[in-house]
């Protein structure tokens, strides 16, 4: 990949379809045949837990391959499944990889120096071991980052983005009630601290700005603040914005793509649980059709939003 | 453990050493003969690697258990050799814990409600699998955190600490040059932005104050701004800090201790590389006696920041 945001960019235009699917896995989203199956195949429970997992989300990813351009999966779901979690994270990007998905590693990374390089080889670029051999442990396009620390703990990140064509979104609108503690708190110059982020952000991603006009150093705002993301975009006119909030945690297609630019590109939006459990919702299905209930709600997503971007509510 | 905060006093105390070991592997690191072993020992390199990592590691730790009270492995080290190198996280982990040494996790975890209370429940609580069992994956007595989300994203680890006796490190003012970035903007109200940090701490660790005063909802506090780390401390009289940049960072014995209560306690300070790579500098000793150069490092660490502490240099 020459330049991640040109590549996400034209996934979205390909597939018309400006939509992550977040893939969140807990135990209490997946049908009760996959725990079954997961159950009988395996003899020890923390394989079985995270092979049910993995059954999920490759069918969710079969069903929605050709409609939705990217998945975005959450990794403290994984990491808390331990050893086998992270097994079935790996597989998981391999997967969507194999059937042409971009991957997003949702796993607001953030430290300095040295320790940033270490989390930026692990999740987007590559490892040499002990053989003098190197090795891409996760090998995600893009990952979440944390700008709390500044640019030391940013470049490392940027460094492998502008190397190796890989992306980075920087928390700047948090989609949270309390996003308000620190994001908002106004500045002496009269910003708040979310806008003073959104300015770095963008500053961040000069080097980084593909042939369609947007930087691989991306950022996340917040659909729940859809007055506040019109701003946001205007400070950050060269930014990809990833846009969780949709769906389950309140925010409509309306508020979804205020972020996006005149020409409704630039963002893509989140959704995790309003995807993965759309098959709950369904008593016409059977529990083993719940990959049809994603899919069928992936496309009237995508709908909504194409006819949200067509009449903008938040300009 | 009954609350952390009270657990770490009581180890600083009992050894009368406010060190923290930061393990923080990289394999330039090591010495040639462990690297030799470990690629004669096991067939894939992969497992060399982690296993190259882990044997430095207990090295290390049988090096310090009876003088220093905690470990702090930083994630990114581990990640960054995937699976296995999660693996040797986790034996590094368990190894100091059976030797009496508290478990500082170094992964600035960051995230919203049920995202951050499966970070947590990974790194410091516990996690129910398959088969309704639980288990304990990380396991590590604290994690540091960061706090741009604000309280949403932190609860979810105090309600670990409170109800587990587990501990937490949000980032207020982090080692590095470019801290100044964010931290340092000044608010409408004449804070700076990691002061207003500073008073949230003190303010979500209310409830996890445990007998000997301190909270278990702690604060990293860089040892290289020992002026902000006086301030800071009069803004979290409670809080437990974690002191980084100390040693390789370019921080002395006395700005490590800025941050301490008047009494001298209530801070640890970190030192990684100036331990871990204190055999590089010492020609007198053997390569395979690296732990003997780490062992006389930590005393002479511990007998610098007493004496800093007697003889206060930033009040």
């Amino acid at each position: 990949m020459k330049n991640f945001a040109d590549a996400l960019v034209r996934a979205i235009a390909e597939k018309n379809n400006p939509t992550v699917m977040g893939l969140d896995p807990r135990l209490e989203y997946i049908p009760e045949h996959i725990i079954e199956k997961a159950n009988l195949n395996f003899d020890d429970p923390e394989t079985s837990t995270a092979q049910a997992i993995l059954m999920f989300n490759k069918e969710l990813i079969d069903a929605v391959q050709d409609i939705v351009p990217a998945i975005k999966p959450q990794f403290a779901y994984y990491e808390m499944y331990g050893i086998e979690g992270l097994r079935a994270l790996k597989a998981t990007i391999d997967y969507a990889k194999s059937k042409g998905m971009l991957v997003i590693a949702d796993a607001k990374r953030n430290d300095i120096g040295t320790t940033a390089t270490a989390y930026a080889a692990g999740i987007i670029g590559q490892t040499t071991i002990i053989d003098g051999s190197t090795h891409e442990m996760i090998g995600a396009d893009a990952v979440t980052v944390n700008g709390y620390l500044g640019i030391d703990g940013i470049k490392p990140f940027t460094d492998v983005c502008r190397e190796s064509g890989k992306g980075i979104f920087a928390l700047v609108r948090t989609s949270n009630p309390s996003a308000v503690d620190l994001q908002d708190l106004e500045l002496s110059d009269g910003r708040k601290v979310y806008e003073a982020m959104a300015q770095k952000v963008e500053e961040w991603g000069v080097d980084c700005i593909g042939d369609e006009g947007f930087s691989s150093v991306g950022a996340v705002v917040g659909a729940t603040w859809p007055e506040q993301a019109v701003a946001i975009r205007k400070l950050m006119p060269h930014a990809m914005i990833l846009v969780p909030g949709y769906g389950a945690q309140g925010a409509g297609p309306d508020q979804a793509v205020a972020s996006f630019t005149e020409d409704g590109r630039g963002s893509i939006v989140n959704a995790s649980r309003s995807l993965m459990c759309a098959w709950m919702k369904r008593d016409d299905l059977a529990p083993e059709d719940f990959a049809k209930a994603t899919r069928d709600e992936a496309i009237n997503m995508k709908n909504k939003l194409n006819a949200a971007l067509k009449d903008r509510k938040y300009v």
